[in-house]
């Protein structure tokens, strides 16, 4: 399926795998990009710079097919050195970046004169308005239904993608709520040029999380997320389970951030998903898990998104016009 | 455009004006029916129900088109004769009825044996199966997006939609987020078999509001409705005015239904809307206000949205895959 996206990013599918905290390392990158889609490495899954060079590496080692690395500017318990993160990337010759929370101006120059082409990742027509004028070269479009960081607006992708993607002259990906070949014709219906996928790549079989985490979103259903950390303005879209119902009694309480913090951490999530334990971390997770159905390799999955989206316009969509 | 759902109905196009509260009046009723699409009166707009029947007199001098009767069963500060109203509308021989609010299954029998094709309005897949179950007709499943009750899970449309459609057999109509060509083919290709919009149809002119408040919808984007009445479990989206923002100040501050009903009552909204106030009631509004572009007759408006989703299937979509 070809769009301004395929054709802009030199991939087959108009698909994206969204870069998700942990998860998104080489194996799963790969498996993407080779099936057709866009693979993303998430360089902040890596502890030091050094090692996102490794994963790249590794990447390289497992597929010849274009791939991206995302690097998010938000709110961190320490401070993250940016700037060594991004020359990594660029000295590995990394063509693909996605930007997402802060504005990424300031690494724009950087970013624009190494020929990278940059998706910024956000969740208002403001900012999508403006990631435009700063050169950015795609726009991913965050909708209330999304894992991670929808923002503060709650704005539904329904509505959000057709305002964005009619406002930008910039291709728009659609992101949050997408996880099927029904999904994706919606999006391209919408005005945008692709849809991104994060909590539907999780229950694949190169996601490199535990088993049961897998089944555990087969089973779970769309009323099983909720928002967390809104009283920071750093709202979250997590799994409704133990952790988050602690987190949010915290907030109702009118913890601050330093006692919430211990209870953010990022690194309980890593120790979590090795280990199989769906309660004990924040679990970013979309809406999307409701419409998970099976466990299936990447390449199983963009195949039937394609096939699907391609019987739905042919089919469906062309038989009620006729 | 032809679906299960025009098949259904007798209408010649998947696009019902959903029920409003002061506002599916006769005339907008008519004028959404003579274009092709399915106009709803709201019963309880109307204090008495022997001006229901009046009212749907009025529609049968403007329409000989099917159009249909709302009648929501949601709490309210006085008790409402339902069955007096039911018994009105079936006696005017209305053969579509659109039910919302708590389940219909004491009236079902009732219904079907008068032919009457039921609508339910639900917000939830359980409510959803459970309306397929005893009887109804339709389904017209509510996303997060949408004006008014939204239910308390808050899932997005995007998910909520396929979720409902595929699980159901009888067909579905997409409510919440809709006001164009994009959003309908959004939601065929998610499964759904027409939409209602309720937002959209304000702007128009036959809808029988002051010229400002239409206006004022023009103006106003995305993110300008709010949720409001959780603290009751009667959620509500409704534009984020004056009067939403006082009753979220007193739910703030813990107030219950006693404290919270005066500045509830619908009759602030019937004098507000004649008089071109937006700000002095809790004004029920949809996310799609941050949709609408213009104020049109409603015919332009239909005929504007199937030539734009035939345009999206034939041209954009089919071109995508060929």
């Amino acid at each position: 399926m070809k769009t301004r996206l395929t054709e802009l990013l030199g991939i087959k599918h108009p698909i994206v795998q969204g870069g998700m905290m942990w998860v998104s390392r080489a194996k799963l990158v790969a498996a993407v990009s080779n099936a057709g889609g866009l693979g993303t490495l998430t360089a902040l899954s890596l502890p030091e710079p050094e090692l996102v060079a490794k994963e790249i590496a590794e990447i390289r080692s497992l597929t010849d097919k274009p791939f991206a690395v995302n690097l998010t500017f938000l709110p961190t318990l320490k401070p993250v050195p940016y700037e060594a993160y991004a020359q990594v990337i660029l000295s590995a010759g990394v063509k693909i970046i996605e930007t997402a929370g802060r504005n990424p101006e300031p690494y724009m120059p950087m970013l624009k004169s190494a020929g990278v082409k940059v998706i910024h990742k956000c969740t208002s027509l403001k900012h999508a308005l403006k990631a435009q004028a700063i050169g950015v070269d795609v726009v991913s479009i965050d909708g209330f239904e999304c894992a991670g960081h929808p923002g503060e607006q709650d704005v539904g992708g329904l509505v959000l993608i057709p305002k964005v993607a009619k406002a930008l002259e910039i291709p728009v990906i659609a992101s949050g709520g997408f996880g099927d070949g029904r999904g994706l014709v919606a999006a391209l219906a919408l005005g945008a040029e692709g849809i991104n996928m994060g909590t539907r790549f999780l229950a694949t079989v190169e996601a490199d999380i535990h088993q049961k985490i897998k089944e555990y979103l087969v089973k779970a259903d769309e009323t099983q997320t909720i928002l967390v950390e809104r009283s920071l303005k750093n709202t979250m879209r997590v799994l409704n389970n133990a952790q988050a119902k602690k987190v949010l009694a915290l907030e109702a309480g009118g913890a601050g951030i330093a006692e919430l913090a211990p209870h953010l951490s990022g690194r309980l999530g890593l120790k979590a998903l090795a280990e199989g334990d769906p309660e004990g971390f924040l679990f970013a997770c979309g809406q999307t898990v409701g419409l998970i159905e099976d466990i299936v390799p990447v390449e199983q999955l963009i195949t039937r998104i394609i096939r699907d989206a391609e019987s739905i316009i042919k089919r469906r969509l062309t038989g009620l016009v006729n």
